[in-house]
């Protein structure tokens, strides 16, 4: 029987992540990892594959990677595991562990609605030949049909539209794209660039049924409309893949992911999950939490990765801090939103600040730029932000996620020290972030 | 006689802040400016006249936002303090005051060389009149020597050199550009730039003289070189502009600037001091700071501000946060070098990720970056960060920033909670910041 001291069952983001992490905190340990997938794909770069890339194969996470840290690898199906007898069961046979990390992902969500199993229906999977599949789909489709404005909605979208001469509709259940993760003011902003871009959007629709005679024809929305389609896509979200764990009587949490205390250990001690498989909590008042990132699932990995044989860190809970681009036009969020803030009973003070990313305003390559910041208003203490902007949108949110990550309050953020220059950021007499905070002071009375 | 609440001395980046802070948090005051400038140069936008603007009227502040603030303007020469009866003396007359702000700025350094006051040689004076002179200057001028390769030399070399045409040398007296406020290996990173782009840098170079009947001929150099030149720019730093705050007796702090506590108040208990006249100390240590920056003017200007009538902020002191860009190539820095923190004693760990900004690494508009992070070894706190890329690393280098004011460990920017995406920022796996402290963290073998 093979044996290794660390299995890691998943090869994507969280499995990758929390082998190398291990090789890291544990020289001298051997690591295997099991996965399926011949190849593996940057989950966060599929939608790209359809436009941008040109296809699966620039968007792969190389296993030399797996090499140069001294990992092994076997592809296979894992089975079963005998937690007894530290025992995992795959179809190529038995491995012997000290330890596991269930690292098995998520698969996407399918809509309760009929139609959605006809053939030119696709939902998001991440394997290199169901995409390939779509992919040669989509050359010759005209209608396209994308059901969910989320982020995977709106990229899918955009990067489909590239290729010119389709109709792209995207059919989103809630009043906004995007409105799970941004404020509504963001929302009709960046719908308005995809609109801009030519693409279609049916926001407030129900999807009552796909219809077609053996392949797809038509979305049919509740309220009578018929929207054609060649391909339909759905980009609803994504559900925790446990079957595994639960086969094996591992303990599942509120959300349907593998329960997990914060050191990433699930409810047997020699086993650790970490990504979208695994249950989390959020940063604000550790309740579950249902969001699923790749840099959520690295975060996880890290920890589950280093508390193997020794607890050595624990999860402060899912900040939840993502970003997503159209084009030039980027939008990124940290933490709470001022509307779920609300939500949750927060009295928030909120301040947005808009102005050029760059100083003087005339310095070429300026963006119009806009920062939202959300204040708890009796402590001060930041709750999260949203950014506007181009491309350096992606790292403001990063400086904001620390801030909310450190509890800084809007007198911190107000002093923070921020380093500026013309041809890179806002002037420091306007940097939207400090300003934002002092605009909450005063609002604040203090 | 005319007599205001707060008066501030001085418009640039620390007077300006200054005002429109104590008018957030003081409504009801009355804020006088008094400056001498008829218009009010961005500082960090200097250099950009010469080439990407074309002209300082593109790189101005706008009296408007004094307006907008409701704060009062007299353009006129302050010429002295009757500190006992509270009242600022001005070429255009007297005037009582509740509280003052100095924020007087600071002025070239000149080097102690013969031949600086030549017809042809320029300081970096922030003013429109004098730096039209350069201007038209250069504009016929072939051979172009600049004194000094920090920051403004090497942003005024690139800029000038936009015009085509000229030799443009850099003389810098120690071995490399930047070596200041960077380590070695990319100092020389940034030095291959800007010699690929045409430019002479004489690094270990000492100025003997400038030379010239009555108009600038050449520079001399101490090894016996003759550089010729028909305009010579000296960039070899600033000093605090501190004779008003002198002649009315204000204590004087280690490096010339205006003694001030943590508060910002000057050994007078009604005049504050803040931007490049004030004296800084260091966020580590303590110890006093020869930083001169419009984003810690804007930060102390702040603190100012914000305290003139009851005491509501502290500075932490300079933690030294600032980039520079030469095309698309960005240099950024925040706190202490792997070099500075050795010479002061630290015992460090500096670790350097280099990689794309983009995941895939194929998607358009990558920029090799290089992250370096240097870590105290015992603690495990972060010291500083220095970030080499393309314009996102003038936003990279603000999240690094809030680390090392949060005082964070390696094991904490382990764990940072990162936005990423493919089209703005790094992989999650691969993310530099995240990844040097998890390398770092091995090395301090924790």
């Amino acid at each position: 029987m093979e044996q290794a001291d660390i299995v890691v069952i998943g090869g994507s983001a969280a499995g990758l992540t929390a082998a190398i992490t291990a090789r890291r905190h544990y020289p001298d340990k051997t690591i295997l990892m099991v996965r399926k997938e011949r190849q593996v794909l940057i989950p966060c770069g599929i939608p790209y594959i359809f436009g941008t890339l040109g296809g699966s194969q620039k968007n792969l996470i190389p296993d030399t990677v797996l090499e140069g840290n001294d990992i092994d690898l076997l592809v296979t199906e894992a089975t079963d595991m005998d937690r007894e007898e530290r025992i995992l069961h795959t179809e190529a046979g038995e491995i012997g562990y000290e330890r596991l990390i269930v690292a098995t992902g998520s698969r996407p969500a399918m809509p309760p609605i009929p139609g959605f199993d006809l053939n030119g229906v696709y939902a998001i999977v991440k394997d290199v030949e169901y995409l390939s599949t779509l992919q040669q789909r989509l050359e010759t489709a005209k209608d396209v049909v994308i059901i969910g404005g989320g982020f995977i909605g709106i990229e899918f979208a955009d990067e489909i539209n590239k290729a010119g001469g389709k109709n792209i509709s995207i059919v989103e259940i809630m009043p906004h794209c995007l409105v799970l993760a941004y404020d509504e003011e963001f929302c009709i902003e960046m719908e308005k660039v995809l609109e801009s871009r030519g693409i279609n959007i049916r926001t407030s629709s129900k999807v009552k049924g796909i219809d077609g005679d053996g392949r797809v024809e038509k979305v049919l929305l509740s309220d009578g409309t018929e929207i054609q389609a060649n391909v339909v896509i759905l980009g609803i979200g994504a559900v925790a893949d446990v079957d595994l764990a639960k086969k094996a009587g591992l303990r599942i949490g509120l959300t349907g992911g593998i329960a997990v205390d914060r050191t990433m250990q699930t409810s047997d001690a020699n086993i650790y999950a970490c990504g979208d498989c695994a249950e989390k909590v959020s940063f604000f008042g550790g309740r579950p939490s249902p969001l699923k990132l790749a840099s959520i699932a690295t975060l996880e990995a890290r920890i589950a990765g280093a508390n193997l044989f020794g607890i050595r860190r624990e999860n402060i809970g899912t900040v939840g801090v993502w970003s997503t681009a159209v084009g030039n036009h980027a939008l990124a969020t940290a933490g709470l939103t001022e509307g779920m803030a609300r939500e949750r009973g927060y009295d928030t003070i909120s301040v947005t600040i808009q102005g050029p990313n760059r100083h003087p305003g005339l310095m070429p390559g300026v963006a119009d730029t806009r920062v939202k910041l959300v204040f708890e208003r009796n402590s001060g203490v930041i709750l999260g932000g949203q950014v506007m902007g181009d491309t350096t949108a992606g790292e403001i949110i990063n400086a904001i996620s620390a801030c909310v990550q450190n509890r800084m309050t809007a007198e911190d953020i107000a002093m923070f020290q921020t380093g500026t220059h013309p041809a890179l950021t806002a002037s420091p007499i306007a940097y939207h972030m400090v300003n934002a905070a002092e605009m909450a002071i005063k609002q604040m009375g203090k």
